[in-house]
This record gives C-alpha cells, sequence and structure tokens, in this order.
C-alpha cells in the first residue's frame, strides 16, 4: 500500500469546537445557550447542503447567520442584531479542542505536509485558525469557497489532491464530524473520524478508520507510514 | 402573469404525516416514539442530501431503514430486524393529513392536472399511496429514482416541467416542508409552503408563499387562476 503523504484536517467540529459558543450563548439567554448552538450547527449544515445542492452558493459566514437567526426564531428567544454581532464574533474566535495542539504538533514533528479543508470561507477561516493559534501549523489552507459549493460534493474534495499533487488514496483525512469523514473516503482519500461524543456510526455503507481524539488519527497516520 | 397548469405536491410530510409512525413506534419503546420519530426524520433527509451531494444515490427505502437503525442506536433503544421490519412496513401505511383528501377533491372538480414529485422510490410511493386511498387523484406520479438523486438537485425538479409539457413557472409546487418549497421555487416553480406546525421561515434568502393547511395552497391556485 502506498504510503501516506499528506493530513487534511476538517476545521469546524475537528480542530474548533464549534459549540464553545454554547457559554457565551448561554450568557445571553441563561438556560438556552446550548439547545440554541445544537440548533444553530444543525441547520448551518442543513443550509450548506440544500444551497449546495441546488447550486445556490452562499459564503459560509452569511449561511452561518442565517442559521443563527433561524436558531434563534425556532426556539423563540429574543435574538437581536447585537446578540447576533456577538455570536458570529464568538465564532471567528472558537476554542480548539485539547487535543488539537497535541495532535499538529506530533504530526510537525514527523515532517508530514499539513493542510485543511473546510467549508468555512477565507476570512472565517483566518480569523477562526488565528483566534485559536493553529494558522502556524499548517502549509495549505482550502476553502470550498473557491469551487462554490460545500462538502459532501466532490469538487470541494478535489481541492486536497489538486493543491497537493498527491492522488486522494495518499491522504489521510481526518474529520470530527462522521459525515466529512464518509463523504471523503466515498471521495477516495483514506477517511478518518475523530468519533469524541461515542456518536453512533453513520449508517452510510462506509467502512470507516475512527477514533475517539485527534491523538488516533496521528498514531494511525505515524503506524501506517511506518 | 400565466396561468397555472398544473399542481404538484410532495407527497411524505405534505400529503402523507410521517410522524404518524410515532404511534407504532411508541408500542414498541414506550415514552420514545415521537423522538424516535424525530431523530428518524432528520438523519433520513441528511443522508438523502449527504447521498445526492457525493453522487451516493441508494433508494429511499433502503436509505430510510439506514437511517432506522441509526435513530434507534442514537436513542440507545433496543431495535431488532422485527422491530425494523414493523416500523418500515408502517412507514408503507403512512397517514394522510385530515386536509390532504378534501384539498384533492376541490382540486378534482377544477379539472387541473395533479401529480407527485417525490424523494420516494415507486414501489414506496405505490404502496404509501395506495395505503392512504389517494392515489386515484393523481395524473402522474414521479419520483427522484429516475434519476437516481435527491430534492433539492436540479435535476429531481427537472422531472416536472419535462413530464407535464410546461415551464416550471406555470407550475404550482405545493410541499409541507420548508427547504422543499423553496428549492422548487428556485428551480422555477411557483412554490407554496404548507407549514403546518408554524414552524420559522427557513432562512434561505427567498420570498415563499405559504399557508398552514393544503386547503390554503388550493385557495392559492384557484385565486391565482381566476
Amino acid at each position: 500500500m502506498a504510503k501516506l503523504r499528506a493530513v487534511l484536517f476538517d476545521v469546524f467540529g475537528t480542530l474548533l469546537d464549534v459549540h464553545s459558543v454554547a457559554k457565551r450563548a448561554d450568557e445571553l439567554f441563561p438556560g438556552h445557550g446550548a439547545a440554541l448552538s445544537q440548533h444553530w450547527r444543525a441547520k448551518q449544515l442543513e443550509y450548506t447542503r440544500v444551497r449546495a445542492l441546488s447550486n445556490r452558493y452562499l459564503p459560509f459566514t452569511q449561511l452561518t447567520e442565517d442559521a443563527l437567526w433561524w436558531a434563534g426564531a425556532a426556539l423563540q428567544l429574543p435574538l437581536d442584531k447585537a446578540a447576533v454581532g456577538l455570536l458570529m464574533h464568538e465564532y471567528t474566535q472558537l476554542a480548539p479542542f485539547a487535543d488539537t495542539a497535541p495532535a499538529l504538533e506530533r504530526l510537525r514533528r514527523a515532517d508530514v505536509t499539513l493542510g485543511v479543508l473546510s467549508n468555512g470561507d477565507p476570512g472565517l477561516l483566518e480569523d477562526a485558525m488565528h483566534g485559536a493559534q493553529i494558522g502556524e501549523y499548517f502549509d495549505l489552507v482550502l476553502s470550498a469557497d473557491s469551487v462554490h459549493s460545500y462538502k459532501t460534493a466532490p469538487a470541494v474534495y478535489e481541492l486536497g489532491p489538486r493543491s497537493l499533487g498527491h492522488p486522494a488514496g495518499e491522504i489521510l483525512f481526518v474529520s470530527g464530524n462522521g459525515w466529512d469523514a464518509v463523504g471523503a473516503q466515498w471521495f477516495g482519500y483514506v477517511g478518518f473520524w475523530v468519533n469524541r461524543t461515542a456518536a453512533p456510526a453513520e449508517r452510510l455503507r462506509v467502512d470507516l478508520r475512527c477514533g475517539t481524539s485527534l491523538g488516533d488519527a496521528v498514531d494511525f497516520y505515524l503506524q501506517f507510514n511506518s
């Protein structure tokens, strides 16, 4: 089997914790922060998919704000422009997971090419990766914005092999989102799902490698190439 | 403005109540029927979108069964093959909404061409429409299966104008699913959302006609053409 030449990471839900906004949301709407964060995230993903399927691209930041307004309405919270502004700013300052920096450090020591491949638009990615102090680890930052679509569209995953100059089958794709790891593997990557919440496996008829932390993904990479 | 030449209906969630399975589910798993039905439906829709985006079509019946297994696991219910068989059979026998037959009767009296355009595969559509005794109302039954994709892909909505021989702008598309009415209108139909649950409007930047019952959609049709 060919060695792995690079590792690509998803960002939101993989390196950064999208639910770190729940704390700020709970300050604004006591007792409703977690629910708002969950509804927001679910609707955001729905909008990426529906818009990509319908060829009605809208940048991730705008679509994320739309989803936030919807989530507020669904939970009947008195969301206003100030609160939306605050929460959207919070989204540019998401907390990295505790295992993010240690895993990236190990890969840097292993001298492997590292990149991210995200639904986020370039402005959001820059802010979020800078805010979490993880920008320095990556050789390349790929955004679905450059093809005006969203995962799991093949055009988005195609950005990896095209930019890296290696076939997808020689690239490890790591995601904290099961459907994203599946989509990547369908495309041809070696997919790895970081299942942090012990969620049930997606029933998408794919035999997916998984672990419970980014450290497990690094272990897999090092073992695969050893 | 040109008159409307035909009315197309979505089926699941529009003419038939997907949550009518909740009662049977609650007999199997007391206290968990509603949650199982909600998780099942959400995952089913997610799988249609992810598979359509990735060009990994699987017929709706199979994907629906996959989603049911996932929902059972997510809720940690002791789902087994017998329970899945029972619930999948229930899905072929969904209850029509109370306003379904009266609305279709009114349109039949108005002598308008009626059709359905559904994600359901032909076998499921036939069983479900026969079970609900609504098959007789329709001049045509269109299934996403014929293009091996799912809403909101344009290839699916294209089935309407292609089969009817009228431009989409002269066809009323009625759905109980907001995202479906939006997708149809993006494609070019006159979209109408039957918002039965007073759900917040989708933030998809579309000015959508809506009502609270199928009767409202019929009123709109009759008034538009008068």
